[in-house]
């Protein structure tokens, strides 16, 4: 991904630091769910390269880089093997695991934008997979757990929000044409550093207007993550 | 899809209503399941889109036409917007949403056949790849909001089966090398008609014979589609 | 599938084999979730078919073969015949159906691994490829029905491993260029009597060390397959 703008080793180490992080919420979740360690492998597999799978489908750039890399096949599994034997001390500094996943998203949805823009896709529709590139995994996860989408839940701190100005930054700057290692760079952090104030001050979108939901609302302790002992 | 045979200002129009009303289902069901606006824009453009998305990568037509045309992408987000500020509104003309909901099914089982055959494959393989089209996008609608798909619901009425016989209808016009848009407005209509009769005399597909389930059927007030309030 | 080490009418004929047995699984799954005719047939097609066509879609492999090979569409709507005429019977065998399954996921995993390799994929990757085959079907299926995947659950036998060690033995035989019928067929018997072990024995894997999960666990007769009645 954006191969001519950083170094490709700095890259491909940036990339591998998101599809670690990625993975890392993929075993966690896993663990919760009561999934043996395969089950903690495929999760940790599919939250990691589920959005950049899909991305590389809808462009055309098969097979995917998750299945021509092979450290991308192989971070998934270290994440399962230390959420496997220290889940307790991984959950203790779960502030930290999203630190770093607000760092993957922002990596993510800058590179998936330019990969998107590079295989000859229009501004807005690389902005979209760019978006889709970051919050795929995270979809996919939820939806092998049987879980509704926390990307979808109103009681989740923004997580759309911040992956979609990233992109579109990166999107704005291919259409100036003033991206470049700089910039890219700004937009991943403005896209983080959004993702840190959502979940500092609680940001949250807003539901429909005159909301009459037959769905009754779960309570407040099934919707919390679960407290991590020690 | 199938520019060659209506105008394709026409056939783009048609299109655009049917992704459309299917927008607006997926909408509506994220209101229901106490989305948040972001989710209700995923969910509205992954009912739109869904469907076709799966086609165009089955059948090799990257970018799928999802993230080529500008007007596939917008019209969900128009949708969004509508049932955000008025889903009590358009709950209310929950019959009206259905009747549309109906047109798309006929207008994309029509499409996704032709647009399938074009593409080489075989008659029965585009009929099968036509009805994906028709109902995909529902499916991936339920899915990601965590619902046994409705498609597959022995308890709501025929949805399948008039995408089914638009579908055969097609590729029987194909086979015999009579489509034109006459006969392809037919089958669009047959289903359409079929779908609307199937909802107004609640027509519905047996279950399995011999049927001794160990699965409990929810109460007939959950199955029930929500009231709307005035 | 590796069609210069079989001749093509036995691996034709081993294809359909796995397709049916699988076919059979979702659609007995459809009947006990109370889904009409329509579902079952969509549920038995996805389990067959899910695996491989996510493979080709990712090796490029387009129209799948799902799409272009009529039996392997009609194989599936047999199998949903079969069910939803006779399946107290089909249940009550369920062991034979069992046995079956487990030859249908030692010959996937094989198949799938070879396929992947002869579209350019590196050792692991095919490997990867070829569990993804043999399992991926099982899971669309889960997902369709809305239940959490059995391949990811703790309280169900061994199901990956089988898979792994069979596709892994096949990367292995080509590795080292000893991939011929014979060693082909014995990395699928491995992978088949180890299923069968696995179920014999009721071998599961480990989860997570120090486990404190959140999540109740279902009770367990909920997890218990459904009993056939006389």
């Amino acid at each position: 991904m954006f191969q001519q703008i950083f170094s490709p080793s700095v890259q491909h180490t940036l990339d591998l630091i998101g599809i670690f992080v990625f993975a890392i919420s993929g075993a966690l979740l896993a663990v919760r769910k009561n999934f043996d360690v395969f089950g903690i492998a495929v999760l940790a597999e599919a939250t990691a390269l589920g959005g950049g799978l899909f991305r590389d489908l809808v462009i055309g750039a098969v097979p995917p880089a998750a299945f021509t890399d092979l450290g991308y096949f192989l971070t998934p599994l270290l994440a399962t093997l230390l959420v496997f034997f220290l889940h307790p001390q991984v959950e203790r500094i779960q502030v930290g695991v999203n630190v770093f996943d607000a760092a993957g998203l922002g990596l993510f949805c800058v590179a998936g934008t330019t990969k998107a823009y590079e295989y000859g896709l229009g501004l807005t529709a690389s902005a979209a997979l760019g978006l889709v590139t970051a919050v795929g995994g995270g979809v996919v996860r939820d939806v092998l757990a049987n879980e509704v989408p926390s990307l979808l839940r109103w009681d989740r701190d923004l997580y759309a929000v911040p992956a979609i100005v990233g992109a579109a930054l990166t999107a704005l700057c291919i259409g100036y044409d003033v991206l470049n290692p700089l910039t890219s760079a700004l937009a991943a952090v403005a896209a983080f550093v959004l993702r840190l104030l959502a979940m500092r001050f609680h940001w949250r979108a807003p539901r429909a207007w005159n909301r009459r939901s037959t769905v009754r609302e779960e309570p407040p302790d099934q919707a919390a993550p679960p407290k991590a002992t020690a």
